[in-house]
C-alpha cells in the first residue's frame, strides 16, 4: 500500500477518477506480454498532461516509490512488470497526434497514441512513417520510442531511432526537458533525444515526441519465395543484399510458423515447404518491377522450388498481415511461449537457422523460427508449457 | 611544460619520433580553422594503435593534463584548439581502412581516414558512404564522427550519425569499450554509439568504427535554377519539399558567394544573379528524370528566371565542387572570415534569408549567405578584417 499522504497527494494532482488502487485495477497491470512475470503494483495513475506527470515524478521521487511508465503491455522484457511494486503510469489521456506538419515533413504526438493510428492518420496527407512493429495495432508510440522497435519496413527504412527527432521528457526530479527539434540538421550538445530512444522507460517519461516523416513511395509489390531447404532460404537473404537491392521487408517463416500463421489468418500460405521468405519492395514503379523479378531470379538461382507475386493490394495486405500475426498465432499452440529475439550480422543468417536447427534437435524443443531475415534478426521460439518443470529446463 | 616524468612515460609509449614538444612542433597546433582562437599546446602525440592511446590516456587522466584529439582541425568550433595547454593527439598514424564488408554493408576505418579516401574507396566496389561535409577532401571521419557533420547530400541522406554503428572508444580513464556492432538492428541497452557521435571528443577517444554503406544509386542529375529574387529562390525550396521530392542535394548561393566561388573555381557560375539554387537528384534514370522536370517546373513557377540541367557528369561535379569550395572561396576576400551555422525549419528558410539581409542593413556588414537549404541549415558569412576593432564589433 501507498502511504496515505502519497495517495492523497497523487489524488489531488490526476484526481479521483485517474487513480486506482482497487485490487482488481492493479491486477491488470500486474503483466505485460513477457511469459513468467508478473508482480502487484500498488496504484495505477493516469495523467492528463505534462504538468501531472511532472506533479506524480516528484511525488515519487521523493518518497522512493518505484513508477513505471506504461503504453500498451505488448513489451516482451517485462519492462512494464512492477517487480519492485509502486505505481504504473498510463498514458490513455495523453493519446492525441497534436500536428501533422507537411511542410517540414513531421508528426508531433503525445506517447499514447497507437502506432497504426498514426500511421494511417499520415497515410492521409500520402506522408510515411515506416516503423510497424507487429504489435502496431496496439503498441504506443511511447512503448515504441523506449523499446526502439523495429518492424517489417525496418530493412529498407530503419527502426524508430530513425524516425524520432525531438522529445519532452519529464526527468527522474520531476524537471521538464525538450531535446531536439525539427531541424532537420540539429547537431548541437550531446544527442541526448538518441539516449532516451530505447532507454526503456528507465532515463525519464516521454510525454510529446515529434517524429519523422517521409513521402509516401509510390507503389509497391509483395512476393513469396518458396524453400524445401532452410538453410537455402537464409542463403536467398544474404545474395539479395550483395546484390545492392534493399527490399522494403525480407522475412522469414519456417513450416510449423507457416502452419500456426496459415491455421490462424487463412490467407492461403503454403504449410507444405520448409520455408518462405516473404518480400515487398516498394518506391516508383519501374524501379519496383525491376528488383522484384531481379530478386525471383536470385531467389530461383538459390533453390527457391516457386515464387509467387501476390495480384493485387489485398493480396498483399493479407501476406503481411499474417506474418504479423505470427506471434500470436504460435501463442496459440501452447500455454506458454517463449520468444528469443537474436540478431546477428546479415552474412550470418545461414549459420544462425542451421545452429537453430541443431540445437532444437539436441535438446529435444519445438522451434518455430521467423523474423526480419534482411536485418538478420530472427525469433526462434518455443511454444512450451511453463507447468512442465521438465521441458521448461531443456528450453 | 609537462613534467618531465610525464615526458619520459610518454615517449616510452609511443617512442621520441612520435612525441614532439618543440616550440615549432607545438605552434602547429595551436590553432584550427576557427577564427580568433590559439593556444599552445604542450606536446603533440601520435600514437601508433588502440593500446598506445589507452595509455597516454591513462597518463593524462593520473597527471591531470588536457588532452586533445584532432583530426584534420577543420572543425569551426574552436574543438581541436588547445586552450588549456596539455596534449593534442593525432591519428596519422591510424590512417586505414581495415574492412569493407559487401554482404554486411559496412566498412570499418580507422579515425584518421579521410573522408574523400574512404568515399572513393568504396564507390570503388559500388558502394555509397553518402556523408559529404565540404571539407571532406582533407577532414577525417574521427572527426566527422565527432562533430555529427552533414554535407550537400544530407537532406536525402542524412547526417554521419545516421551512418555510424560500430565504434571503439578509450574513455577518459583509459579503458577501452565497443559500442554497437555490424547489426542492422541493434537495440539492447543505451544507445551509447550515438551519444559519442557529435561529442566533439569530450566523452572519449574513438580509436575505430564501423560505418553503414548503401547501394550507389545508378544515376544522376544536377541542375542550377537562377533567381533574381532571394526570397522567392528560398520560397522554391520549401515548395519542392512539400511537393513530396526529396533531393539528394539542394544548396543556396546568394549573389556575394556566387562571385567569390566563381572567381575562386572558374566553372562558369552565373554572377548576375540575385541567387541559385545547386540541386541533384540520384536513383534509377527514369525517377530521376521525372523529378529533375518537376523540380524545375516548381523553380520556374516560383520566379526562376533560368533553370539549366548539367549536361555530362565532368560539368556536374564541377559545379559540386565549386559549391564546396564556397567556404574556402569566401576565406579569400578578406582577412578574417566570420561564418555562422544556423539552422531553423525548412519552412521558415525564406523568413531565414530575408532577416540576414535586415540584419546587414542595419549593422552595415557584408553578409554572404549559402548553405543546405533543403536542411534549412544556411550560412551567413562576413569576410571582415579581426584588425578592425570597430568594424568587428558591429559584425
Ligand atoms: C505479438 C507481438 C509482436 C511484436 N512485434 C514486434 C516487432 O515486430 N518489433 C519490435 O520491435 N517489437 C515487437 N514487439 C514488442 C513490443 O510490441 C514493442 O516493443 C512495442 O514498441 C511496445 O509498445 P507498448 O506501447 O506496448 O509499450 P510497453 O510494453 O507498454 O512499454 C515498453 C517500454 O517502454 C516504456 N514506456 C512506455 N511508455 C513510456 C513513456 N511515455 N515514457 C517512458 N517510458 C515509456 C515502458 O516502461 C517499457 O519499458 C511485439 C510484441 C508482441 C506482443
Ligand atoms: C572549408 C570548410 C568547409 C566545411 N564544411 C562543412 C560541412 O559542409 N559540413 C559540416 O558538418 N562541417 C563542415 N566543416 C567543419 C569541419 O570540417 C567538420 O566538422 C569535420 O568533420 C571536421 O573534421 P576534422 O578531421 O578536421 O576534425 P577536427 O577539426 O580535427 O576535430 C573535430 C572535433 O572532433 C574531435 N576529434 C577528432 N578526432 C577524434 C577522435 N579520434 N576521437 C575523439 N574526438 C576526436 C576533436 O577534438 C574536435 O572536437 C567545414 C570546415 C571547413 C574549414
Amino acid at each position: 500500500m501507498l502511504p496515505i499522504e502519497v495517495k492523497k497527494m497523487i489524488v489531488s494532482v490526476v484526481g479521483h477518477e485517474n487513480f486506482d488502487d482497487s485490487k482488481a485495477g492493479c491486477l491488470v497491470y500486474s503483466y505485460d506480454a513477457t511469459p513468467q512475470f508478473q508482480a502487484m503494483p500498488h496504484a495505477v495513475v493516469s495523467p492528463r498532461d505534462t504538468a501531472e506527470i511532472a506533479s506524480i515524478v516528484k511525488i515519487c521521487s521523493k518518497y522512493k516509490i518505484p513508477l513505471v511508465p506504461r503504453g500498451s503491455g505488448t513489451n516482451l522484457c517485462a519492462g512494464t512488470c512492477p517487480t519492485h511494486g509502486g505505481i504504473v503510469m498510463l498514458f490513455k489521456h495523453m493519446n492525441k497526434i497534436l500536428e501533422i506538419d507537411e511542410e517540414n515533413l513531421t508528426v508531433t504526438v503525445q506517447p499514447g497514441v497507437i502506432t497504426q493510428d498514426l500511421i494511417l492518420a499520415v497515410e492521409e496527407k500520402n506522408l510515411f512513417y515506416p516503423p510497424d512493429p507487429s504489435s502496431m495495432k496496439i503498441s504506443t508510440i511511447g512503448g515504441n520510442i523506449n523499446e526502439n522497435s523495429g518492424g517489417l519496413r525496418g530493412l529498407k527504412y530503419g527502426v524508430t531511432r530513425d524516425y524520432v527527432m525531438a522529445l519532452e521528457i519529464i526527468l527522474p526530479n520531476g524537471d521538464i526537458i525538450r531535446t531536439g527539434g525539427k531541424l532537420a540538421k540539429d547537431v548541437a550538445g550531446y544527442d541526448l533525444t538518441r539516449l532516451f530512444v530505447g532507454s526503456e522507460g528507465t532515463l525519464g517519461i516521454i510525454s510529446e515526441a515529434t517524429l519523422k516523416l517521409i513521402p509516401m513511395p509510390e507503389t509497391k509489390q509483395t512476393m513469396l519465395a518458396l524453400y524445401q531447404d532452410l538453410e537455402a532460404a537464409a542463403k536467398s537473404v544474404s545474395k539479395i543484399i550483395a546484390h545492392k537491392i534493399i527490399p522494403a521487408t525480407l522475412e522469414f517463416l519456417d513450416q510449423p510458423t507457416l502452419e500456426a500463421v496459415e491455421d490462424f489468418a487463412k490467407v492461403g500460405l503454403p504449410t507444405n515447404v520448409k520455408a518462405v521468405l516473404l518480400i515487398e519492395q516498394d518506391g516508383p514503379p519501374d524501379l519496383v518491377e525491376k528488383h522484384i523479378s531481379l530478386i525471383a531470379e536470385i531467389c530461383r538461382q538459390n533453390e527457391a522450388v516457386s515464387v509467387q507475386i501476390a495480384q493485387n493490394e489485398v493480396e498483399a495486405n493479407a501476406l503481411m498481415t499474417a506474418r504479423r500475426s505470427a506471434l500470436s498465432a504460435l501463442a496459440r499452440l501452447k500455454p506458454t511461449t517463449i520468444l528469443e529475439d537474436a540478431t546477428v550480422p546479415r552474412s550470418e543468417i545461414a549459420n544462425m537457422v542451421r545452429a537453430i536447427n541443431e540445437i532444437a534437435e539436441k535438446y529435444n524443443v519445438n522451434i518455430c523460427t521467423f523474423g526480419h531475415a534482411g536485418d538478420g534478426n530472427l525469433h526462434p521460439t518455443c511454444p512450451t508449457d511453463s507447468r512442465n518443470q521438465e521441458e521448461i529446463e531443456r528450453v
